[in-house]
């Protein structure tokens, strides 16, 4: 085993840091196998999703290293909700950038620990690598959902109501707000937009409730956009769909700035990393959603319906459709 | 969706390429859901492995396209191999850097299509996206063994037999043929040797066998190099191992550069990447396991016992331990 710049080596870097996250989870052996092995949880179907994550596009260098690790997470635990899973455990991979200390490690295994806590996940297993490019980080979460019920992007039908989660919008005026910008708005206002883009908060308890109560025909979690994600829901269902937009909800800061100039309302429908909840749910399942929402401390709203004419439209007041300038985002 | 760079963008980028590639995994939904959903088969257990790949560190970034998709995936394969599991379907990240065009894309994905059809294995799902430093990739394979059987680092006892499978040693000899090194060597052999390191044939049949026919005490698959792995196994498993060096097989090429200069036997016992199966099997079950080999079409070698001291030790033909400079190597 060699050394390489100012970290112990592979192995001792996962005894040290990354064994103890694996404590929990028996057939991680402690992180000293190759391979994670484990009895499936019966009448269950198990969901799969991975996230890669690489400084300066996903996240800032510069970043607290406990809440990159948390974001990390919390990005695919959202995917998990979108399909109505609850989070068993992850598989992670880390390749580290020459600058890189024991003490960013430390920390970053901390933010592991702590959303693992709270989420009820373990490390399953991995791969700690280096790499002379940015700091590049990929987790892959395993959920688990009754058998048949994992909610699928597929489902909607005209008529079906539009259901969102949260608030719209906090994820790209967070990102602003975090990079510095959006002076216009109080020292408070700005923070509490930063703390959304960088810590979001999957829905995982209402995600999974709707999907064991079979309230909803289709489900996914807003990561690339409201309008994106809509559109997603729409080309896979073979629909259209209609949002009210002055029915989105939206935070105080993100009102404040829409109120100041209207046109930033495109980018709050459009921008990405809100990591709310979309759903389809039939009008006459629309109060067990409202419930199940209640219960599970989450807000909910009713933003539009899904249609017959296949095209996503956002129309105001006076039910005139708004021109968006692009639908969702990618990381290219 | 913005374009950036040469290529489109990153949903269309999973149409063209990646897409075709989950068409026999219904789960998948042609890639276009957030996550895989789907019934683990009743009396298996699940194994689950990652692997990062990084340009420059575990490939050279000139290296044919569909053989670094092979590697990814042979890599993986090869843990699951060590784990005695099955194949069934596998998630990727790719982080694509700013060189990388279309027509690399489109051999990267007739790589893995490849390799899909002859381990029988599908693309689950995934995430694209980009990175200014060097292309990075990264595997998650999932495959199944009967419940309880999946073979461990952890099970050696005293007395097993040290069994490996093909020959010893090519993984790091390879590399350096691969990068134009070893020009002692005939072109043909120097050829034989840098396909080893490019394109790793993983042990599926025989892993697999041995894990359903309970053969073996432990297993795993050796990347790290002989000496470290087998340390590996000593260390989970409570015990030591001697390895009798002349027994430990090599192919000719390896065998000719031994020959030459007998300093670098080391080198093959320590070196990385030869992905052969490193087995602890009791005296009472080495004929099951040749049988097994046999059948599967593997070259099995019977190289040393695992001991109750706990030390882990190469001998020569006299009964003298050789001085290893390390054991194993890692990627720091």
């Amino acid at each position: 085993m060699t050394a390489r710049g100012k970290l112990p080596g592979e192995f001792e870097l996962i005894a040290r840091y990354f064994a103890p996250l694996a404590a929990d989870a028996p057939g991680a052996l402690g992180l000293r196998d190759d391979a994670f092995a484990f009895t499936p949880p019966t009448g269950m179907d198990l969901v799969l999703t991975t996230d890669a994550a690489t400084a300066g596009l996903h996240f800032l260098r510069s970043d607290p290293p406990d809440l990159v690790a948390r974001k990390l997470l919390r990005v695919n635990l959202s995917d998990l909700a979108g399909k109505g899973a609850r989070p068993l455990g992850y598989l992670m991979t880390t390749a580290f950038d020459d600058a890189i200390d024991e003490a960013w490690i430390a920390k970053f295994a901390e933010g592991l620990a702590q959303d693992q806590a709270e989420y009820g996940i373990a490390l399953w297993g991995g791969d700690t690598t280096a790499t002379p490019g940015p700091l590049a980080l990929t987790a892959t979460l395993i959920g688990s959902v009754p058998a048949g019920r994992a909610l699928r992007r597929g489902g909607a039908r005209p008529g079906d109501r539009i259901l969102v989660t949260g608030t719209i919008g906090d994820g790209i005026f967070g990102l602003a707000a975090h990079r510095g910008e959006l002076t216009d708005l109080a020292a408070p206002a700005r923070h509490a937009l930063a703390q959304r883009y960088v810590l979001p908060q999957p829905r995982m308890a209402l995600g999974a409730a709707l999907a064991e109560q079979g309230v909803a025909h289709a489900g996914m979690d807003i990561s690339d956009g409201l309008a994106g994600d809509l559109a997603h829901i729409c080309e896979a269902s073979g629909c259209g769909a209609t949002v009210e937009i002055a029915s989105v909800p939206v935070s105080d800061p993100v009102a404040e700035l829409v109120a100041e100039n209207p046109a930033l309302i495109a980018s709050a429908l459009t921008g990405g990393d809100d990591y709310e909840l979309l759903l389809a749910v039939p009008p006459s399942n629309v109060a067990a959603a409202r419930e199940a929402a209640r219960k599970a401390g989450t807000p909910l709203a009713d933003i539009g319906a899904f249609t017959h004419t296949p095209a996503v439209q956002f129309v105001d007041r006076d039910g005139q459709p708004l021109a968006l300038p692009s639908l969702g985002f990618t990381h290219f």
